[in-house]
């Protein structure tokens, strides 16, 4: 038979404490803290196993046949150790019961303290401790707590009976009770004041009231008390909020909780009684210092549940280091002691009884970003991890704290509405709602935020000008969106709970309450202050202070370190000298996605584009885009002397050309008159390039099928900029890419124009080597992977549009259901956030088989957004990618998200 | 050596006929009649290969080294054969040289004929024959010819100066000719009232001009008249027209030619001459009778060229039976030989020189499909072919044509304009613009012609009123095509020359000719007449005159033959009972796809259906869909009887709710006030449901993910359905399939609202046996098909979709590049039409892989509209599904189709 309770006590402990899978986080925490000799009450373990045998029969869950016998004898190994026994008056022993998940799962699951009281035991440990109030303090907190937890029974009677009985107090000291609520009544009488007889009547009052609710007497028999308590600690494993907890946490339900019992100790036994908690290290800042807070004669729930204020631990005259010195000497010593034992930052919890500490739980402490680095770097320079672990240490995602500007946790917001987190980053500004009007005040020194429905190439100049942007309408792909994260701004989109009037210049949220319902209509109208954070998707009203974004000291040195074990490249989607000089300074080692059509939204290059589209025939068109060359040209001399010395992936265009035409009545006339051309037909060509399916249609290299001149232009800017460049002794090496090929075909006619054009350009010239490749974004392309691989000197895997087309989701619109996938499990994450490994990975996997067949030294990058997706990079890595592309401001998250990969992948070899 | 040139002659042949490949159509013709020993005149043949070898320097096409002399060895057979010499005056040799493809491209390529003229033979001609004026004419003809074809020089002087001479002969004869034109002159001075003095002129002329626009002397040595010859007819195999028919008709450029030499033969040689064409049987009928056309006194060419109206082969006084029985009896045995020995129908050449018969070509014939099944069954009952061969015979594609009613070939046709060919099909009518007016006028017994600009669930009793359909807007999956394939009518979709004025009652084409200039505006007014051709999409003025489709007799034998021979069932897309019951009548075994939804474009229906959407809860919902719930049910009930005894597969609701609310304004107020909602909040309801890619939206199961009511209802109609039909002792039995799962929690999700709803249906009776599968139409749902097969107890490939998803291809938006990838030969077919094997049908294998890996008994079929494709049927035999299922008019076009896939699989094994 299996072991299913492990006993832990006097420095000896049953369970292997790195099985945290069978005794939960906490339970290995106190069997590796008994182990290593530091005080610990004794207890014992039920294993997360129990828990799932407990679940096994899901219409009546109950405890496997045979674990009574176990817990009966570890229960007695307590007995012994403690001097003290169940259910006697003598010497009663009293038990916590506590859950203990693999993962924390704070606050999530239930706890029951003081068990082992009844009448007779009550009386006993106050002629024991010789203190009654103390006694009778910890029975009626016992019957309250299992009434509520174990026996389920409605909490509500039993606070009653306790405001009455502080009323009575109240009335007693001669308050005035009329004017204060609950909750001020909570401190004008703390617990502390209520009397022994009060606290013994109050006793009596809750037996009744359980008698009275559940037609059952309050279980008096220790044993029966233990059973009802460890059934319902497995029980709320399955709660909603627990479930709920899961599912944000990614926590598997199959996990099930541990359940310890642990023999109590009391902080709140009388003045040389306390309880706190402490961090080995600054979890905030990570400074190398105990940080950490306490109350003295109180138990550990007091600390949590906030009446009482805690103390700092040190450095005041208030402190633990102060008061208790001995207690704070031996809680230093401990803390040095399980940081270097666990070789990670620990968050420990203590109580001290009668002068002396026992330690209840240590684990690996939760920190800031800024703290997770700084901790880790500092840990592998004292030696006490090594760099690659170092490297393991920090979350890679959540580097984006520390990238962008975030709102600052301790300040108070006043929420407005929640759109979608288009571009990460906080900003504060005076809303306007032109682009105009962003331009005039950003120019007047006054920060923006510029507030439209939708944007569009006009508003370009606008967005530049602000600080961030809102539109109401509008998807993750949305021009906002796309032209925001490029920037580097934090934009909010598609935010539909906004209603945005031009006319009266307002937008106007509803703002509802916790339980959903309407609670105000707040407009707000131009210049008025609201604060974003792009990567929640938050409004907030007013101002709400930030946190600049910090990259040096220890960050550079961790980045340092991971760039020397990663394997794969990283390189940066970038569009602009602008983007591709931030990418350069976030460490990109090239641009893996240029998209070259944000260079024809700009206003001055639109109407050139406009009139191209707008063209009768070829020699019209070529005219037109003789017009956008020089623009071109410029752009990409501009990138290819940013990024100097490294490689430049340039796709040619590839929306659709619909995309580039005004779409409101208001702008056609204005184009008509422009352009010289009727709006009639202006209507009838936007008609004619309508589509049903615009991700779907007429985009990509189709349109150098239909329109090659269209891309002859594009390589023709390419190359002249090349040999510009190369000609003033710049090294420069660009890598033509086209976009949505799925047969062997239109790359051969691709490379047919560019080879053409090369011809031309390099007539008189020394050659400037290029490269030649395509993107694999759509199922077919993966799938006759090892024909392109004939042609393409280089794949770039776009898992947007993959993910798109092998899923069947459109990105703009699946956020009516998407969200209902996730939540409900039906796929483990969002698949635009990190790649679909099952899905659409196994489709990378075969184009990754089938191109390397082809040409074994096919270059493989990945471009999506989920080239800076930690988990996804993991993926990327373990096809054996050479290299992932994101977008500059996700690029060290990027390098070190593959760093992990790499050092994962050599462990698991 | 590889052999390049194979002589024939004196009953022998050097190539082996069978080399279709090697020799060309004509060239394993020829060779095959004279190793027959039938009489052909000798000759010899350069094969394919030496075309291949011509093109292997593209820049600098050339006949490959070595080939001269296989040549001369070749040609001094045939001048032993025929006793003649080339180039010698006494007794000179005359060739044809021509081209000859493996496949049949009639026209397409050069021909030269009488090489080996020059003054010198040309005299000796005409004293051996005693007849200058043919000697002369053939001269001239030859030099004319050569001039064109091989030294590629300009006809029109050659032509100018024939016309020159025929004014000076009519002049002479003292005809009017200022009245005249040239091809008057023609008729009126046919060729053979030109005199061999003229002739002998004109020669002379012809010379002149050569060496006037050359700048050289015609070639007057034989030698290098052949050697030009054939390097003239291996150019020709690219020229445009040449590779324009190869891209129609899906012929390899890589084939390349044959070039036949052969000794002349004269049809033209007195009255005792003729030339003409014959088939073994009849092309048209398909009736076991020669027919045939002859000329006396004429070249081969005269008869295609019509300025001599051809005489009847037989049964008139004009006819070869009449007027030279020896030659027509000789014709009579060799045509029955010829058919005995190819086992097929032949389309035969011959010429009649001095009485004597010679074969010039022999080939399988084209027929019509009517001719093509009778044929093919009257050989197997004579036994000349086995009915197997018979099956192979047909083309399964064509029968098409003899299941719709098709316009009558020979009728005199005003063509309008050309739109989609949504529905195939040819029908006349009245125009009319609205549904009522259709209804109302077909009331009448008047046949009508629905137009509108679109179609819309409110125009279903005017199309099913209507003979046909015509839109301006829309395109293959449109309501208005989709719809009327459903009810098997002749529907014109997106017909965007066709400008539609409700307001007017107009329909306006433009006509341009056949050069692309506007000619002319037709304006037809309401009542107007039309002819629409559904297989085509082209509208005709007037009424033309169509044939019936006719199905029995031979059509039915054969159909017999192939059912006893096909592996895979076959099934029919079919909606409604009326489609069942033409299903059945064409032979579907069972529905393999009956889509719900568009029972709710009924217009009973609607108006619950949009109550449904339009609901604010679930409770809302609930109540308008219990009001669809009869509907559903009574749908169902018809279908299950019409289908009794087979098996009925029944797709949940797929497309996106917004395809069920009315678009346009009118419309809008017009729900609003039937609804009694606000047309705001129908507005922002219609907003909230727009999707920018609605094939990648909220649709299919994911529907039944945020409202599980909908197919609840779906399930409960069904259910009770088939209890009620097998109450009544009606074998029934359905299947329920998902649209769109790509996970199999979907599955498992869907399967549990079965399980609830059938527990509930069949609580207090005998369950009805059914079964639970899926739609396999995205990418990821085959990559995942393993898992989805623990679940779903059947596949069903909904190609359609999944060529969409896999290609990146919206068929509604493919229409502007699709054609150029095509017609340039990017994609070897329209994917939608046949499926693409490489891409699309990769996943479809992949998906049979690992849906049997996980299910080996699994049901596997295909529902898209590639079940009616005999290519894709071949494909869907080869990766081993069970069933295709396909639109109730393509039934019999999937049954030979999938028998032809069987026997040939069977062959290759």
């Amino acid at each position: 038979m299996t072991k299913r309770v492990f006993f832990f006590g006097e420095g000896k402990a049953e369970g292997d404490s790195k099985r945290r899978d069978l005794l939960g986080g906490k339970g290995a925490g106190l069997a590796e803290m008994t182990a290593l000799g530091l005080p610990v009450p004794p207890g014992f373990t039920l294993s997360t196993e129990v828990c799932t045998e407990f679940f096994a029969t899901p219409n009546k869950p109950d405890l496997p046949s045979g674990v009574d016998a176990e817990i009966a004898e570890a229960l007695a190994k307590v007995e012994a150790v403690t001097g003290a026994k169940f259910g006697d008056p003598e010497n009663p022993l009293l038990v916590s019961v506590r859950s203990g998940a693999r993962a924390s799962m704070p606050g999530m699951m239930d706890t029951i303290l003081n068990l082992g009281l009844n009448d007779a035991c009550a009386e006993g440990l106050a002629k024991k401790t010789g203190d009654a109030r103390f006694a009778y303090d910890a029975y009626r907190r016992f019957i309250a707590m299992y009434s509520d937890v174990a026996l389920e029974l409605e909490r509500e009677p039993f606070n009653a009976a306790l405001d009455k009985l502080r009323v009575k107090t109240a009335q007693a000291k001669g308050l005035d009770i009329t004017r204060i609520n609950a909750e001020e009544l909570k401190k004008k009488v703390p617990d502390s004041e209520l009397s022994a007889d009060d606290l013994k009547a109050l006793v009596a009052e809750f037996l009744s009231i359980v008698k009275k609710t559940s037609g059952k007497d309050f279980p008096s028999d220790p044993h029966e008390q233990l059973r009802g308590a460890i059934r319902a600690v497995f029980r709320s494993w399955n709660t909603h909020r627990a479930v709920v907890y899961r599912r944000m946490h990614d926590i598997p339900d199959s996990w099930g909780t541990a359940c310890n019992v642990q023999a109590m100790v009391f902080g709140n036994l009388g003045d040389t009684s306390a309880t706190g908690v402490a961090f080995t290290r600054n979890p905030s800042t990570g400074e190398k210092k105990i940080f950490g807070e306490w109350l003295p004669k109180a138990q550990g729930e007091d600390v949590v549940a906030g009446i009482r204020t805690p103390l700092p631990i040190d450095g005041s005259p208030e402190s633990l280091e102060a008061k208790m010195p001995d207690a704070y000497q031996a809680l230093l010593r401990i803390s040095e002691k399980l940081e270097s034992h666990f070789r990670d930052m620990q968050d420990l919890e203590f109580t001290i009884q009668s002068g002396k500490l026992y330690m209840l739980q240590c684990r690996s402490g939760k920190r800031t970003s800024r703290a997770a680095v700084r901790i880790a770097v500092e840990q592998a320079k004292e030696k006490l991890i090594s760099q690659e672990e170092a490297i393991l240490r920090v979350d890679a995602s959540s580097l984006d704290q520390l990238l962008h500007p975030t709102l600052d946790p301790k300040a108070p917001k006043k929420f407005l509405a929640r759109g979608l987190a288009a571009s990460p980053g906080a900003a504060v500004g005076h809303i306007v709602f032109s682009a105009d009007e962003a331009e005039k005040r950003a120019a007047q020194g006054k920060p923006v935020i510029l507030v439209r429905v939708e944007t569009s190439p006009e508003d370009i100049h606008g967005m530049k000008a602000a600080r961030g942007i809102i539109t109401s309408r509008g998807g993750m792909t949305s021009h906002a969106a796309v032209i925001a994260r490029g920037m580097g701004k934090a934009c909010i989109a598609g935010c539909s709970a906004a209603s945005i009037s031009y006319a009266e210049q307002t937008l106007t949220v509803t703002v509802y309450d916790a339980e959903g319902r309407q609670s105000e209509t707040v407009v707000l109208k131009k210049g008025d202050v609201v604060t974003i954070d792009g990567s929640t998707g938050t409004i907030y009203a007013g101002e709400v202070p930030t946190i600049p974004a910090a990259l040096a000291g220890e960050f550079g040195e961790l980045m340092a370190w991971a760039d020397k074990v990663r394997t794969m490249k990283v390189r940066a989607n970038a569009d602009t000298p602008l983007d591709a000089r931030t990418a350069r300074s976030f460490g990109a080692e090239g641009i893996g996605l240029c998209r070259t059509e944000h260079m024809f939204f700009e206003e001055d290059r639109i109407s050139a584009m406009r009139e191209m589209i707008l063209s009768d025939d070829v020699q019209q068109r070529e005219r037109a885009l003789a017009k956008l060359l020089p623009f071109q040209r410029e752009d990409f001399v501009g990138i290819f002397q940013e990024m100097r010395g490294l490689k430049v992936t340039i796709r040619l265009l590839d929306p659709p050309l619909h995309e580039f035409l005004p779409n409101d009545p208001k702008q056609l006339q204005q184009l008509s008159r422009t352009m010289g051309v009727s709006v009639e037909k202006l209507e009838t060509r936007t008609k004619d390039l309508h589509e049903f399916n615009p991700m779907l249609g007429h985009r990509g290299c189709r349109l150098a099928i239909t329109y090659p001149e269209i891309y002859a232009m594009q390589v023709r800017a390419i190359l002249e900029a090349a040999l510009h460049v190369a000609s003033q002794g710049t090294e420069v090496y660009p890598e033509i890419m086209i976009p949505l090929a799925i047969t062997a075909g239109e790359l051969l006619r691709m490379r047919a124009i560019v080879d053409k054009v090369a011809g031309e350009v390099f007539a008189n010239a020394k050659p400037v080597p290029f490269s030649f490749g395509t993107m694999v974004e759509l199922p077919r392309a993966a799938i006759v992977a090892d024909q392109l691989a004939n042609v393409a000197e280089f794949f770039s895997f776009g898992t947007n549009d993959l993910t798109q087309s092998a899923m069947g989701l459109s990105r703009d619109d699946a956020g009516k259901f998407l969200p209902a996938y996730v939540e409900t499990g039906l796929l483990p994450k969002d698949p635009f956030v990190s790649i679909d490994t099952e899905g659409v990975g196994a489709l990378v996997q075969i184009a990754v088989e089938r191109g390397r067949k082809t040409r074994p030294n096919i270059k493989l990058g990945i471009c999506g957004e989920h080239g800076g997706d930690p988990a996804s990079c993991e993926f990327f890595q373990s096809v054996g990618l050479d290299y992932v592309s994101c977008s500059p401001f996700r690029v060290p998250i990027a390098r070190l998200a593959v760093s992990q990969a790499a050092l994962r992948a050599r462990k698991a070899k």
